[in-house]
């Protein structure tokens, strides 16, 4: 059984610690997180880069309160309560943000139909094709699935890769694109160092846009410390891991 | 190795047919289209149901066109040309026409930013969870997998159908969760005859929701006649289909 999931460390640590603690007082929006977790992150850097006011809550996952299994009875994070009224799935919670605060700048989908088809079809990309490789590749237990899961992670983030204009997707604009993908930057060194990943691997292309996504200051800011994230992450390399997205990688399912 | 897919009839025919007939006229838009494809049938409902002008090509997606790779490397249909640029996935395509044709009535998509969410949210657990469930059903070759696969599917349509308002998604308004699921109902005789479903497994409700889908007018007009169907799907009861989305389900990936 390994190590029991209850005892993941409960709350945001560094900087995503301060950006938790400056976000405590009650809005329109509750964001209720889960800090270890990338798609949290996802919607975590949207309300950061837009600069929506929010209340930050963290959630336990594995000791989830009631009202937050009232709110969402999939007891996922990330859950957003909107006026009392709740959303979840990360992309979808990004979309909304957009949406329901569209006089917070930047907007992180361009104005062009066309534009936001292309935005589109690239996140989709992402999510049926470079993190569950990404995944796969975390909790391979033998060579021969990790060579595979790697040789699938390469050639995912590659075909992104070429796509990217530089610095982010759509060139100096953030977009959903760049928020779909960066949770993994600042994740990336557990691959590296127990997976034999290599960011060039992917390309010369893919390092440098993955380097600027863990540069940036929403990122950085929603990110918490590496021995923390690693204790999460020992549990994966050893396939023991009990969060729903594990559950769906094992059993060859799309990640919840 | 099975019969080829080569061989699958390469034109729609019936009520689809005559569709086609009417819209083979050059307009910004041109649809290129595998009318077997319940994916691709997505996108046909949402253009006849927007009512708006597009030029309908067949593709035969296993001895593709030379131009319709150029569009899509992918080379997956459905594909929307757009003014000379394409782009392809199949709910993206439709998020696409409600943006580019914003005049074009009825909009498939509420005006509230939660609603639209909440939208979202079922149409991702329709391709999350109904849509791969009712492949595994269909591609089944003992009792045990084809046992799991209908509970899966059953409880997945169980929880959609708690949600419709009826007689639609929505109420009386016909929105892109009804657009998602539209597909599998002209389909679903093939589950019936071959795996034994039944649609009151998964409900009342979900029997008259589905009821209703299959006998919207943009349904009938874009469904094939049933013999033709039952050809392409012959190849999936024995598990020989070589279709991008039978492999991915072979492989247990998501669906392209």
């Amino acid at each position: 059984m390994g190590i029991p999931d209850e005892q993941i460390h409960p709350v945001a640590t560094g900087r995503a610690a301060e950006t938790a603690a400056q976000h405590q007082s009650p809005q329109d929006l509750t964001f209720w997180s889960g800090w270890f977790c990338p798609f949290n992150q996802q919607v975590w850097i949207a309300l950061e880069e837009k600069g929506i006011p929010y209340q930050y809550k963290e959630v336990n996952p594995y000791k989830k309160e009631k009202h937050f299994l009232e709110l969402n009875p999939k007891g996922l994070v990330p859950t957003v309560e909107h006026k009392g009224k709740a959303l979840y799935e990360s992309l979808v919670l990004c979309e909304f943000l957009e949406e329901a605060y569209q006089s917070y700048k930047p907007s992180l989908l361009p104005a062009d139909p066309y534009e936001r088809a292309r935005v589109r079809i690239w996140i989709d990309h992402t999510s049926k094709n470079i993190l569950p490789a990404w995944q796969r590749l975390l909790v391979a237990q033998d060579k021969d699935k990790e060579d595979a899961a790697r040789r699938e992670l390469y050639e995912g983030q590659k075909k992104l890769a070429e796509q990217v204009k530089g610095p982010y997707f759509l060139g100096e604009e953030f977009s959903l694109v760049d928020v779909a993908n960066a949770p993994w930057a600042p994740r990336e060194y557990i691959l590296v160092e127990h997976r034999g990943y290599n960011p060039e691997g992917a390309g010369a292309k893919w390092k440098a846009y993955t380097e600027r996504l863990s540069e940036r200051d929403s990122v950085i800011k929603t990110t918490s410390d590496p021995d923390k994230l690693q204790v999460i992450y020992d549990r994966y390399l050893r396939d023991e891991a009990q969060s729903e997205a594990a559950k769906a990688i094992r059993a060859g399912r799309p990640m919840p």
